[in-house]
């Protein structure tokens, strides 16, 4: 009579998405009397498409499970696939007879955005042909832009990584404090702020670095920016200006587009560079100064050495409440948290409707950024400032952190 | 009677050149019956030159030195000085004018090649004009290309969050396990591999990642490159593939001036790009599978959490070895390492000539890189594992870590 679980990761890792992975399976597996076994899809819904799925239960007693909590990247492998718009598509009665098959009667998420459209069609599939499998979406993604949701499991970690490590940027850029200088810091976010903004978390006194910190939410003007620039460094000899990604002029071109128009590589194709990069030649070019660009690419989602504590505990509470949300019959349904309070911090967990989540981007609201566009308010400080609280040790190996490795059916590891 | 010391920092700042500035100040103000002051020069002998210095007691007092041991950076500024070949310049005469005028005693100066020059020239334009002021060097570089020593305090940091980082890399890459990619990261090193081959310490297993290593001391070719990689990805479908910033073709061509010399930017000139970023579009081109470059850049030096503790305790000696040489009378020295045993991994402290050091660059031997020139031989990682073990744990406060801050004479914070 117990159904059995799987549970699935899917989109772009993040430092703590193997917590929540841990969470949901901890949590199903000491339900025995509830669940039967409990599966792990590998590479998401495409995966398990082709069959690829491991039981969880030997990871538990092998002790690996623990492991797993700390180790940054998707466990079970990812995928960026997008269910058909049409329920009527032959995929979905597929994979029902495979849900059918392995007798699974709840089906666990970890995702982002398109994460949670797999989990609306799966959920509105399952109503469509009276199915019994309850749908459950985990939130995940460093970008934080998941709306009805104080913010998401993932942006916690990255944002500690990228305020520490706009810290010690700083203090190298002003070694030479001598001469002026200005760094660039291109941080993730193509159409959302929020982790560029983290980067204020790094300010240690009045007028600290990063001085300017520009997002996607506002439009960017290049001679506003020079301006800006060359007045900054009056008071900041070593300026260091931190900026999204998706940094976008008033006609919406974003500003590494612009570069991509002109620069050209050794096959005469378009040279793609990113906007720090762009701006790094900007500046050069206009001030004559000291000029570099640093880009924190995939380091700010899967180091292991900024884990924040609140995020790791709430990206695996999340997990376990998904499991408690699917054993009371929810479904359709993404994990959310509504804070209670900003001191002490405390959140509370709660559902929320996947098809109002997965058509929506939560972005910085206008009233947290400041007027001219180069700064965040005090309200959006009192908002991040709890979720980067707190520190992991990662058990280390030889030097180098010790992670888990999933084994490939030919024996071989995954990694 | 009691002469007074003078300490200086210079170059570029790697994880633990604080650490050997703690070092000879904690050993100098300990010796209260043999020094008088310990100063601080800012900016190195630049800033010197115009008298800008700091007397180092009150940071003991206030346990501010504790922080500067942890700190990344140049906790008294850098800078690159070149000090002229002709030791009958008056820049000479004015800087043992000054020397007298607070009658220093012994000088230290922590840093690398070119800071070894300086402390080459002091020392024999001491001699010259028979002064007694003791002229003594602390190695410090993250690129380990000093030659008469075992290797540079700030190497072992670096070659830690190097080899943590590519893991971590290795494991984002390979989320997306049923789908070929390929991960390029540019390590620092323009001459020497030291870094780039220190990534080799991520691998877990065989055949592990990084699959390919380059370093500058074997000539690149780009369709062999091509050739490995399509190779190598039959075996490890997500490959990670280091280099060295400073790859170069057999005309000693670097890789990344091949790209400079066909982009261009937004204002009709040059394009400045990394190596990594060249052969990011390389193999785009050639092979069309999805890949991404990565470049590493000031993180690798300045990053605190990744501490080696070995690393860490040896440029702390360092600095007080050179403190206790001075007294005994040498002048015109580096502090340098002689390893005494692999396994367990012992070292000694001993003192070589400068004018030998200034000159000469360390690469790594041609018996310790493969045939091929895509890999590095058991022989590195004996002589590199032992210098990323143990952490050190920095303090936190509100969420990433704290750090020392120097006061300039505005009263304001440094950084």
């Amino acid at each position: 009579m117990k159904k059995n679980v799987i549970v699935g990761q899917s989109g772009g890792p993040t430092a703590v998405i193997n917590a929540s992975l841990y969470g949901v399976v901890y949590e199903a597996l000491n339900r025995e009397d509830t669940f039967g076994t409990v599966y792990g899809m590998i590479n998401g819904i495409e995966g398990f498409l082709s069959d690829h799925y491991i039981d969880m239960k030997p990871l538990e007693i092998s002790g690996e499970l623990e492991l797993v909590k700390n180790t940054p990247g998707s466990y079970l492998g990812s995928c960026r696939y997008k269910l058909p718009e049409d329920l009527n598509d032959s995929v979905y009665v597929q994979l029902f007879e495979k849900f059918e098959a392995l007798d699974i009667g709840y089906f666990f998420y970890i995702g982002g955005n398109d994460s949670m459209d797999t989990v609306s069609k799966l959920s509105r599939y399952a109503r469509k042909v009276s199915s019994d499998i309850r749908v459950i979406g985990i939130p995940k993604t460093i970008d934080n832009d998941l709306v009805e949701t104080d913010h998401t499991p993932g942006f916690g970690s990255a944002a500690k990584y990228i305020a520490s490590t706009v810290r010690e940027i700083a203090i190298d850029a002003s070694v030479y404090d001598n001469k002026k200088s200005v760094t660039i810091v291109e941080i993730m976010g193509r159409h959302a702020g929020w982790l560029a903004a983290a980067s204020v978390l790094a300010r240690k006194f009045e007028g600290d670095n990063p001085v300017l910190v520009y997002l996607p939410e506002s439009d960017f003007n290049q001679d506003v920016f020079i301006s800006k620039v060359r007045k900054s460094m009056e008071k900041t000899p070593n300026l260091v200006v931190c900026i999204s990604e998706g940094i976008h002029d008033k006609n919406g071109t974003f500003i590494c587009e612009l570069a991509s128009d002109v620069g050209v590589d050794a096959f005469g194709h378009k040279m793609l560079t990113g906007s720090g990069k762009y701006l790094e030649n900007l500046v050069k070019e206009r001030l004559g100064v000291k000029v570099r660009s640093i880009e924190l690419n995939v380091c700010q989602r899967c180091s292991s050495s900024m884990l924040s504590k609140t995020d790791q505990k709430e990206a695996i509470a999340s997990g376990a409440y998904g499991v408690k949300c699917a054993i009371e019959g929810e479904t359709g349904k993404m994990i959310a948290f509504k804070r209670e309070k900003d001191e002490p911090y405390t959140i509370g967990y709660t559902t929320a409707d996947v098809d109002i989540i997965c058509n929506k981007e939560k972005t910085v609201p206008d009233e947290w950024i400041t007027k001219d566009g180069t700064d965040v308010s005090d309200e959006f400080i009192t908002y991040a400032k709890p979720l980067i609280q707190g520190e992991v040790s990662v058990a280390m190996e030889d030097g180098v952190p010790k992670f888990a490795y999933r084994r490939t059916k030919s024996g071989s590891s995954k990694f």
